[in-house]
């Protein structure tokens, strides 16, 4: 299987905060952005593996600034690397007001995992990363799949040298 | 007011076909896709104005193409042209299979009117086109302006003189 | 295949304008009463053919009344003409305020095809007109059924006699 | 007050069983359907008395029949009667299929509150029942009425004259 | 088959009222409070009978207390007796506002009747009631049956001994 | 302010999985949990701190096991630990199937900022644990606090103590 850039499985979801999405301050629940950037992240990486694919996890998720209704939200998602059958899929949130002004609203990580029509794992394409921020995003996708691992149980913290040098470096 | 290209509107909006928008064939409803098209149209032309803006027409729009469930549909959108208050924008729609085959679904182009918040139109700034398609959009904008306003019996067919050289030659 | 009359596809969908389905100006969204004209259509289309019908064009639509929160909205659609396969529906749509006040708020038209099962067209029964207005529509749909073909480059403008006659006339 | 006729409130909402409003055996939730009653007999109330209502309760209703999945559904809403600040709407529930074939699939009984903008309860023009089936409905809302005082604990058994010769007669 | 208690089936539905259910006094419109109690009364009687079931009939329902935009609703459903293929569940419904004060805001009755994959009604455990509660819902059951049978005209109010001790005794 | 036990803040929410909310295999889209276990969880940390709360953020969430269409799924949620104005809230997820099978899908764990009116954050009562389970999950709040400010760069690796001991102890 031929290697593929994050390029080509970028995704651009724009779309606005509506009524129904909102809570009684009338900012956007996070469980809404969640949500959003879950069917964004997918379909970056059905884009990468021609696969239907499913959400493995979601790692760590930050929400630092209110959207309120009326803005216009864009989630864009890239694959940022690639496992023997996961996928790991990096998402930037920006959020515009009426008036042009323009945010970084959110980052978020998600793995998938591509699967056949009867549910079962099926292997996809390497990543090659091209820009400093995708080589950067693609290094950092092994530490976060060893402190995965650890935080699940099915890693010894000894065994996760990328991690473990964070903290003993 | 400086004016501005089409590029600088541009949205893309790209997602997936839910089940709550199929009809008994399994395939997106017209009337959903109006919809998302409405959505994405009515961003690109506040990105172009800064303003609110609502609806103000929707041009001849054909449905060519069945877009089954679980397809993904990204419907881009540009402001073609601005007049006074209002502004032409329009929408190309394609749609990708989970194999990564991908078909243009659809054109449509609708028209929007800034207002302030009040709800009274403002002035929007002009459309400067850059490439060929968009320059033709642009050419195309006042012909459709006076076929609209011929067909609500707002100008006579006699003075519609870009339309009429289409069947008088 | 016996003909049918207009009435007897009249198809009447009332309901209020919910909190989901409004912009920041807390009037309903074009794209949505865009959405409901075509179930509405789509069912009077089915009544007509008694057949699953598929969306295969918008008309020209415009919208000239902002349609607030909590306003009663009426579609009404009846089929105005049918060809071999397709069907055009017209659409007049009202409001109502809380005090009674009823108003037309738009006018639309959609042509549906009529297909079996496998989404193959089939073919439907011939519109007698009853009423003036009836037959005015009837008699619309043909000009405007060239106007579609002219504008998809399927016909010659100038074998278009019923349109051409609007300008040279 | 000048009092109205049930035909003044009359109100068809006409739609079709959408996915997202199915059960697993692929009919329309009972819940979905008492939604749509509901709205449709607010708008029918709000129709009589020219106010915002709010619903006060709900009669006995028995779900005979399953509704498939894209079955064309109409509700017809008629107040049956008025009492000092309440509405008793009167509800029918139809189905089709796509051949054409119709069929009676629910009978419902509403109660709504005329309120002003405080939410406080307002006084409503009477009903002038006029066709047979009118006539009846009206003079069982009496009864109606009684049975739920009695169920709720605010009228005697003994006082309810009217339910009493039901079972005494 | 073994008898069960009312606890066995007990379900909860804690959620938010959503902007999208509420009218245009920002209170939850009573037939979306249906809607949710249909759901848990159905997953309540699934829980007793492990069956899919469908409902049947709702019974009398007053809506006594508005329920504000905001506030977090708990439906809570039980078993109170079983027929031979149906069952009535009993459901609960409690209001809190932010400052955490609680009100109880309805009570409601549904039928269900337990159905196999073709929808043929299907036999369901008999229900032992345990608490004082549980015992006067579980007595009361049957009455509602009667009176709900007379209503429909399957039951001569003279047979409906229950029922009619209400009135005569 | 006196502190508070888990089981106060408990909340359960057991609804069905909706067609609207599943993908292209039938199973609950991860985006969709993710939607409900915030709401669910927003309550929770409502009930402890009796403020509207808003998601601050979303620890690792690992999605192990489809839920099909049909499923009964449970969130419950419980407040962890609380620091000055922020809250832990521990998710617990078990899907049912028609058949009574009962199955523990997921964790996961969010964090909420209790704010005022005005979106400023409050104060908040501390907890105080009292299962087993409830202290062991109050005691790795902390760790998962520190990480959260490690990743953010807004802690120094050798400052989180309580995490470096789980790599260099």
């Amino acid at each position: 299987m031929q290697s593929k850039t994050p390029s080509e499985s970028i995704t651009t979801m724009t779309d606005m905060v509506l009524p129904s999405e909102t809570n009684s301050l009338n900012n956007l629940f996070g469980g809404e952005l969640l949500a959003r950037m879950d069917r964004a992240a997918s379909i970056a990486a059905g884009r990468h593996s021609k696969c239907i694919t499913v959400t493995a996890s979601v790692n760590h998720v930050a929400f630092n600034i209110a959207v309120p209704l009326g803005s216009v939200v864009t989630v864009e998602a890239k694959v940022s690397r690639a496992f023997t059958t996961s996928m790991e899929v990096y998402i930037d949130v920006w959020m515009e007001n009426v008036d042009g002004s323009r945010l970084k609203a959110n980052e978020a990580i998600y793995t998938f995992v591509a699967v056949d029509d009867a549910g079962k794992p099926t292997k996809v394409p390497a990543i090659h990363p091209e820009t400093e921020l995708e080589k950067e995003r693609f290094a950092g996708a092994l530490r976060r799949k060893q402190l995965s691992l650890v935080l699940a149980g099915k890693m010894k913290p000894d065994d996760a040298t990328e991690l473990k040098a964070l903290f003993v470096g």
